[in-house]
């Protein structure tokens, strides 16, 4: 068991946010938003610089990277950085295995950007030699992107294989972190890429209103005019900040002040591997307990990340609403499943919960499972023929 | 004197904000963000329907109008508004007095969309028949934009007369109210407009992170295909929010909560006429405070807003940045100027903020300028050659 301190959730809570984000953050960190910043004023600007400074830290990037703070939710911060990045002449490679691989094709149809999808479903993990053999074939394609940990499924893709591959072919590499950057290691000294896109209040245990964008400096120097967007330029939004300290337009503050919070706690803890630690045990006593109550993961254990994990919905009774509601009442939220073949649901690792917390959530689990008539172990949903169904 | 009850700034606090925004909030709108929130969940769904129903209720729109929330600046919202309203084969006529009018012109070259402008410069107001005129001589204009209060002066544009031109001429008007709405009356039901558009952090008194589009629904229901930007889609973030009750991307929860509060706030304090009551209140104590130490405002009294005002720096010994630094140390952060061609300060009336502190503020003003070695009352600036400059 950990010996990570928790604080039970404010008063008007719901729960423990068992879900990608936004997540449960430290009491400290929300009382951080209790002051009123003025954006203009240079105790603002200070807050600004050491943030944009701590984040390039994380991922030992100050040496070659910039960082682009910008306004609003994570998918901003990926349109933003395609915009930016691709230029109006370059064509993208999607690695695609979920929600956020797909939100990127859509990004590209509104921006009218060139692209080809590497599309592997729901749930499998795109092959680095395929990406290979894709970059190959098509000289035009000009940039990469892959998503880290697709919180669709859960799966941690392998992105350091798939950077290799897309260095030696010389593209350029954007990796969304969104859901790992702080507590996934990521060392821009030996990984290559050109960009890394995550988000305050996901590892960085901040709270949500603004995202992130870790860009090769001698790359974003070369991107003046790229964007489609005056709001989602990052070219203009750094050279702003790096002229005048400031943010172009009015920042959320309060957010920013949380996640300055944040990051001291982030470092307190020992920083990503202190992190990492805490959410893999996290994990594993979630993963023990809900498979001892009968449920099955939808992939298999080299595949799970330590962010949120894919369960199989057993079949009827099990209502996925029913089983939500008795979870909620006892004080957790999990999330829905994003899977189109078969019903699932997920719950989270990340934020203000350890190990005691997910001992708790496994009682509740058992609980809600007994109230709502549902015999422990729960069977098998009906389309199981082994227990997992995930092809690595 | 008022007798409305302010807190003091928090410990941490810098002072009193008296910018146009991010403003001073009360302690119970920062407390709001002490709970976290899932943005999935139907407690949350509940405070996004809420705060929709409220800021429809403040513009009397309910009827016919839809609010539409957005994650970012207030800049967000209007580059949205722009790309989901004007159709790609559209023209906009722009009225820009100022920054905010410079901005929408801005985004314009970034979406490709034609436009006109009629630009007054730094700080005359848009004349109506002209706007008339203009409107007559080029049928290919389909819609028109005016900022409400320009904060680049100060000015409270003449937004009913222009309103009214605009529907006589059959045209589509969209209203940039950031930072007046709540505080200026507006009501759709006399005011011929299809978009008004502001944020949660001006006169509303809730802190930065999101902004809004009230938009007529009839209009709005024909705008699919129109937008630019997958992120700035306010048809696409409408019809999500309309199907599911959720934001369709991340929401800063803490803000939304937030805002929530500081509507109730509004409410307790008589809505609009309450607000711009106690604004107005602020506006006339620092006005004639400031003017008995020497300080002459860029407009005349007919064109000031109750949100805030320009005045002309003294000639030298004044120093912005002493003045400022002189005037933080007690306790007020104030803005730097916007005007192009002379040297101007302004101070905002708007946040959490009274008739106590605009008299503490202006004694304040008297310390630092004796700090300063300025004599008082400050002489005029060199350009004046009478009271004001503003040609109504």
């Amino acid at each position: 068991m950990s010996d990570h301190s928790i604080s039970a959730p404010s008063p008007r809570q719901t729960g423990y946010l068992l879900t990608p984000g936004p997540i449960t953050t430290t009491l400290s960190v929300k009382q951080a938003m209790l002051t009123d910043w003025g954006s203009w004023d240079n105790d603002f600007n200070l807050l600004t610089a050491s943030i944009r400074q701590q984040l390039l830290a994380l991922a030992h990037a100050e040496a070659e990277f910039s960082c682009v703070l910008l306004q609003g939710s994570g998918t901003y911060a990926v349109e933003a950085t395609l915009a930016t990045l691709v230029p109006r002449s370059g064509k993208l490679l999607i690695l695609m295995n979920g929600a956020y691989g797909q939100r990127m094709a859509k990004i590209c149809d509104y921006l009218g950007r060139d692209y080809v999808s590497l599309d592997m479903g729901d749930y499998l993990p795109p092959e680095p030699a395929e990406v290979a053999r894709l970059l190959a074939a098509d000289p035009a394609i000009s940039h990469v992107a892959v998503v880290h940990c697709e919180t669709s499924s859960g799966i941690l893709n392998p992105v350091e294989a798939i950077a290799k591959v897309v260095k030696t072919a010389g593209r350029s590499l954007i990796i969304d972190s969104m859901s790992g950057f702080g507590a996934l290691p990521v060392d821009a000294r030996s990984l290559p890429f050109d960009a890394l896109i995550s988000s305050a209040n996901k590892c960085l245990e901040g709270v949500p209103g603004f995202a992130f964008s870790l860009i090769r400096t001698g790359v974003l120097q070369q991107c003046a005019g790229n964007a489609h967007s005056l709001s989602l330029d990052l070219f203009d939004q750094w050279q702003y900040m790096e002229r005048t300290g400031q943010w172009r337009y009015t920042p959320p503050t309060h957010t920013v002040a949380a996640l300055a919070q944040a990051l001291q706690e982030h470092t307190a803890e020992g920083g990503v591997a202190g992190r990492l630690a805490r959410y893999r045990q996290n994990r594993d006593v979630m993963l023990a307990g809900m498979r001892q109550l009968g449920f099955r993961t939808l992939l298999e254990d080299d595949w799970l990340s330590p962010i949120i994990v894919t369960f199989f919905c057993p079949p009827p009774p099990f209502d996925f609403k029913a089983f939500y509601a008795a979870l909620k009442q006892r004080g957790f939220i999990i999330y829905p499943g994003k899977l189109t073949a078969v019903d699932s649901f997920r719950i989270g690792c990340i934020g203000q919960v350890a190990a005691a917390q997910m001992q708790q959530l496994v009682s509740a689990v058992a609980e809600a499972c007994q109230e709502l008539g549902l015999s422990l172990p729960v069977p098998l949903p009906a389309h199981l023929t082994s227990s997992t169904v995930a092809q690595a």
